[in-house]
């Protein structure tokens, strides 16, 4: 905010009862991480050329042009500065625009990482270090995305030549969607079934070089192209996602990443002594990383439809005095308060999430491999609920916002529009909660043979407990009560699980069983999910929370997003017997006064992310809450406002007006 | 489809059990009017002018300029052709671009036809029907939208010279929003307060002329332009949502329109006897094409999600046969088949709202009122819950078809960027539900005084069996029973309006118990609303309609929407005890066996719909099912491939790739 500028949601920051400095600290994570995020987000909004509040008006080329621009400019600053890794990752995330550096760092140098042996990353990561090469993920191809087993590009070895052919055999196998792929990447890992000696041996990764490093032209056999708009104007369009056909290309043998499974020169195929289990460590991460962007796209939303909701005033004036807050609305409330806790929460638990993953490569490391598909599953479901439930939220969080929230400078739109995608790649939401599906069921059929579950399905351990145990709540202060609302849940979870567990039994064939029950597999699969975010959340509150009423806050967050979660879901925990319709009621009720609590320090907790004005680019959302000034004047930049009279007025307007239609020519 | 052409889903065609021609018919609502429709979206998509594919490359410029050409080319082939009225909606219809037209016909003229007085409506009809002149609607401005009583600006009478002065006082009485005021309109029936003689007479409509009619130039004291970019590329960008300030504006005071209210040559102000209930009429028109349109917009989606899902396969592949389709999975049907049913659902309640209508109109001229506000709030409520499922809904769509579907040119992107303000727009959703629960309270408060519910409350004078009988389902079979079904949703919807009344009597000031319970209260209105859907669409049932297993059809989909709905909301259902968790059970096992029953008439039920591939435009939807090549085909024609080599790479990835970034000057 410039100095001396007017505050108009002072009153708002005025009547919050904690410390927001303290809150942000607890928000970043790290008194260290608030202070580089923050340092970071102001280099890139002080950046002439990281500017995006015109991003909307640009046509496809131009808005292209200018991301490569940015990433430029990005790695030129990141470079200049001698920024760290951790400070370099900020930047590209202010800088907020979907680049072929998103699959260059987040999937490309992991797959080779993850997948290539030392040697090949030493040949290959300090060129993709220094962006001497540039790369992308291929994997989904026109006809195959979710099952990649599916995929029908091959990679074939040619024992003559000591090369691998691959090939793209039919149209639906042309890749398709890669970011990055379309217009810049110089190489890609490429998925694709390998063939030797005629035998097929599943699908694995190939470093291909698409393009030349001299003219960027694309190399010999490789047809290459970006596959068009996607959805919005900016938002996702500033990326290349691309398509690809190989037509017989030939690479030399040790571009096929072979840490798990090699191929000799002489045409053996070896599996390795590394574990396949070893893919489980890569998907942990990514999927931390997509649960954390969950709770960043999620605040943001927040952020602007709270900040907005106290500057709109509508209805209720008395006596000529001024309206009321929208946000002084209980429906308005009931609908932004538990989307706010859901930002906390899913900042939590995908904190927890990323001391999962330390745990992970620690048990990878010894060699212990059992608690893994338990790590797998559970980052699977919370992919899947967090980035649901942010799709559905941003959406919601625009509709909060009226009228104006359609205006494209709400930043709302496009918010919605890059996200969403979010719910689809790394693995279609559905199909992961089905995979959380078989686990629970799996784990629930071994509860009898003395395998004891772990890790956030230790409480199926409990099953003869939970299966018939009775809620004790007796007034809506019991609501308050984390054990009690755990227990809930869990009672929720478990006998969702059973019931699941038991209609599958009833059939003959189990994996038709699984194919008929799939919806309510689901559902139970998303009740266990929730669970875990609750849990997290109440686990984070026992540690130690410093700030002056920093923890109260976060104690109110918790309820809030529990308490929302069983009213929204009532029907699970009712006909579940896990708690009474009067039961119900009360937790309704103290909703009701939790959201009354919130009120008061609704604009302080978003403020407590931290966003500039310039990342959360919503004229809605600004900081000073100066709204109105702000979007009249934006309406007069809009090119249509070039002339007073439109372009288009003599050809189509005045022959309509002046009744000359039958002879205009159009 | 061209004659010959291959049809990928001629086999899905050939398992429907029904007569699709029949149910075309029964989904047009008339052979007429399935003959008009098809005509007119035929004249349509054969002409080259009304080419849509191309809307999401254009620049907001272009684009705007290009749905000026369309208007008037429709208008030049509707007066050449002599069409009717009923053909030139639909020829609007299908041309499905938002523009001034829809204003112009939509708010403009019914605002003069209804509030205007007989002379005005002689002077003014004429020039508008002719499109002498081009009219909006201005009533929103910068800050109120949905307080109409709240806005600013003012109509102060000049007795000396006999006009209105028409002024913008504040920033925020800016006309702000209504559609074809940017740069088309010269005419405007804008709301203002009423002054006469120092006193306020609330808010009332005028005509104001606002550019010459010579020149498009506007008037002296008219400010006026376009709002800005809103949400998506194409979509809602081809209207011109404009921003319109007036400085002491002057228009005859013959421009009031005074079918109301009356103010004299002498500044007297008169009631007429006109009753203002008449605006009621209006607003139930308005809404029930706002449901109609609901229907439209969820077809559309559901028409392109069901095909994409018939030719989309994944995973299950057996012996090298072929995958299974996406369609079989239980998971796509339980997300997409409810859909359906919906689409169905809205189609025959916004079909009943039209003999409302009319039978509303009949009941005004007759001087009967007192049905009027359950009329009123029955259309203001299925327009909130109708609009805010489909919104959802397209969405839903748009995931059900995996990575594609975020293409824009699977066309769901648009139509949800284009669809979504029919949630804010004619009131916003919640706002409306608020009307809703207020009107059920007061039936449910005066229930004990003798006066009769009527219409859609109807079921609340029996209220003493609905508050405790208890639903008798023992079986999957027993909800098949629309009058089991019935009850449920009755005594659900009943209990909750009574406990909100309850609930709403423990508070001593009414209104604030009103506010504190708002978001129970919008529920309890969801619930009455969903009734209404349910009860009208088992009632179409009871009708005549031919055709080979077209009502066999349609009874299978009223008890999916219904017990989808059920499920959806199960917990409303047990809290108020209306139905035992086992009956909760036994439906959902019903819905199971149901999507079974559609599954092999789901894309004859979409073909029902009879959108031709030029209203889709959905490369995922194409009735001919050849999703992959056109996909691959329509790739190539984004301009970023235009070049092989982007523009940019000397500028901005060369010096990446050779390491020469930091002398790089960008
Ligand atoms: C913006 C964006 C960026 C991307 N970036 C990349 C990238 O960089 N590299 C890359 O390789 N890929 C990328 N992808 C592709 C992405 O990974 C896939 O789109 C994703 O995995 C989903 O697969 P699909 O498109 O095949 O969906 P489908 O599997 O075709 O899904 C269609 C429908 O079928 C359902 N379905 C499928 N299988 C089952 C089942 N077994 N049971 C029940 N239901 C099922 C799904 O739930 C869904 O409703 C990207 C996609 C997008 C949208
Ligand atoms: C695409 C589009 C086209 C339009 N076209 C026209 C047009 O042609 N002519 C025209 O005059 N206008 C037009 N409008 C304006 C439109 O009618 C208003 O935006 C709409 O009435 C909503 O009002 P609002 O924007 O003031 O929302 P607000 O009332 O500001 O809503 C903001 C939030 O406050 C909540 N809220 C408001 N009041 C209450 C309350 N009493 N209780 C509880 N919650 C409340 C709402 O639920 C919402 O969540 C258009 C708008 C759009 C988006």
């Amino acid at each position: 905010m410039e100095v001396g500028a007017p505050d108009y949601l002072a009153g708002e920051r005025q009547t919050a009862e904690f410390d927001v400095e303290s809150m942000k600290v607890t928000w970043a994570g790290s008194r260290h991480a608030l202070e580089v995020s923050d340092r970071m987000a102001r280099l890139v909004a002080s950046d002439p050329v990281f500017r995006k509040d015109n991003r909307v008006m640009l046509s496809r080329k131009e808005l292209f042009k200018n991301t490569l621009r940015k990433a430029a400019h990005a790695w030129k600053r990141i470079v200049e500065l001698r920024l760290t890794e951790e400070e370099a990752s900020r930047v590209r995330f202010f800088v907020d625009e979907p680049a072929f550096t998103d699959l260059h760092w987040g999937m490309f140098v992991p797959a080779i990482k993850g997948q290539g042996t030392e040697e090949q990353q030493q040949k290959w990561l300090p060129l993709a270090y220094k962006m001497q090469i540039i790369g992308c993920y291929a994997q989904t191809e026109l006809g195959h995305g979710s099952n990649v087993q599916g995929l029908e590009t091959t990679a074939t070895f040619d024992p003559k030549t000591d090369e691998f052919i691959i090939h793209s055999p039919t149209l639906t196998s042309s890749k398709w969607w890669p970011g990055g792929l379309g217009k810049v990447s110089t190489h890609a890992v490429a998925y694709a079934r390998l063939i030797v000696d005629g035998q097929e041996h599943g699908v694995h990764g190939f470093i291909v070089q698409l393009r030349s490093l001299d003219d960027h032209m694309p190399l010999p056999g490789i047809t290459v192209g970006d596959i068009g708009m996607k959805f919005g104007s900016g938002a996702y369009n500033s990326m290349d996602n691309g398509v690809l056909r190989f037509d017989n290309v030939r690479i030399p043998r040790d571009q096929m990443l072979m840490r798990v499974l090699q191929v000799t020169r002489e045409g053996k195929v070896i599996q390795s002594d590394v574990p396949r289990q070893l893919i489980y460590g890569t998907m942990v991460f990514v999927r931390q990383t997509i649960v954390a962007d969950a709770s960043c796209a999620l605040s943001r939303a927040v952020c602007i439809a709270t900040r907005y909701s106290a500057v709109r005033r509508q209805f209720g004036s008395q006596n000529g005095g001024p309206e009321t807050q929208v946000i002084d609305y209980k429906t308005q409330q009931s609908r932004l308060f538990p989307l706010l806790a859901s930002a906390y929460a899913f900042r939590f638990v995908s904190e927890w999430l990323k001391s999962l993953y330390t745990d992970v490569t620690e048990k990878l490391q010894r060699g212990e491999f059992s608690t893994l598909p338990e790590a797998h599953a559970c980052t699977a479901g919370l992919k899947s609920i967090t980035t649901s439930a942010t799709a559905d939220a941003i959406e919601e969080c625009r509709k909060l916002c009226g009228g104006h929230g359609y205006l494209a400078n709400s930043g709302l739109p496009e918010l919605f529009a890059v996200y969403v995608p979010a719910c689809t790649y790394e693995g279609d939401n559905t199909v992961l909660l089905l995979q959380v599906a078989r686990f629970l069921v799996k784990t629930v059929s071994q509860l009898g043979s003395g395998k004891v579950p772990v890790g956030t399905t230790a409480y199926m351990g409990r099953a003869r407990h939970l299966i018939q145990c009775k809620s004790n709540v007796q007034s809506a202060e019991d609501w308050l009560n984390p054990q009690v609302v755990v227990e809930a849940f869990e009672a929720r979870s478990l006998r969702m699980s059973v019931a699941c567990a038991e209609n599958l039994a009833k059939f003959p064939n189990p994996e038709e069983g699984f194919a008929q029950l799939a919806a309510d597999l689901v559902e139970a699969a998303a009740a266990h999910c929730q669970l875990i975010v609750v849990t997290k959340f109440f686990e984070k509150l026992q540690q130690d929370i410093p700030g002056k009423g920093v923890k109260k806050q976060l104690q109110i967050l918790s309820s809030v997003y529990a308490l929302y979660i069983l009213h929204k879901h009532l029907g699970d925990f009712l006909s579940t017997g896990s708690i009474t319709p009067k039961q119900g009621a009360l937790a309704n009720d103290q909703l009701r006064s939790l959201y009354s609590k919130i009120r008061p320090n609704a604009v302080a907790l978003v403020d407590a992310f931290n966003y500039t004005d310039h990342y959360l680019s919503s004229v809605l959302g600004r900081y000073d809450g100066n709204v109105y000034p702000t979007l009249y004047e934006e309406a007069w930049k809009d090119p249509l406002n070039d002339s007073v009279v439109p372009d288009g007025y003599q050809e189509y307007i005045r022959p309509l007006l002046k009744q000359q239609i039958r002879n205009a020519r159009l």
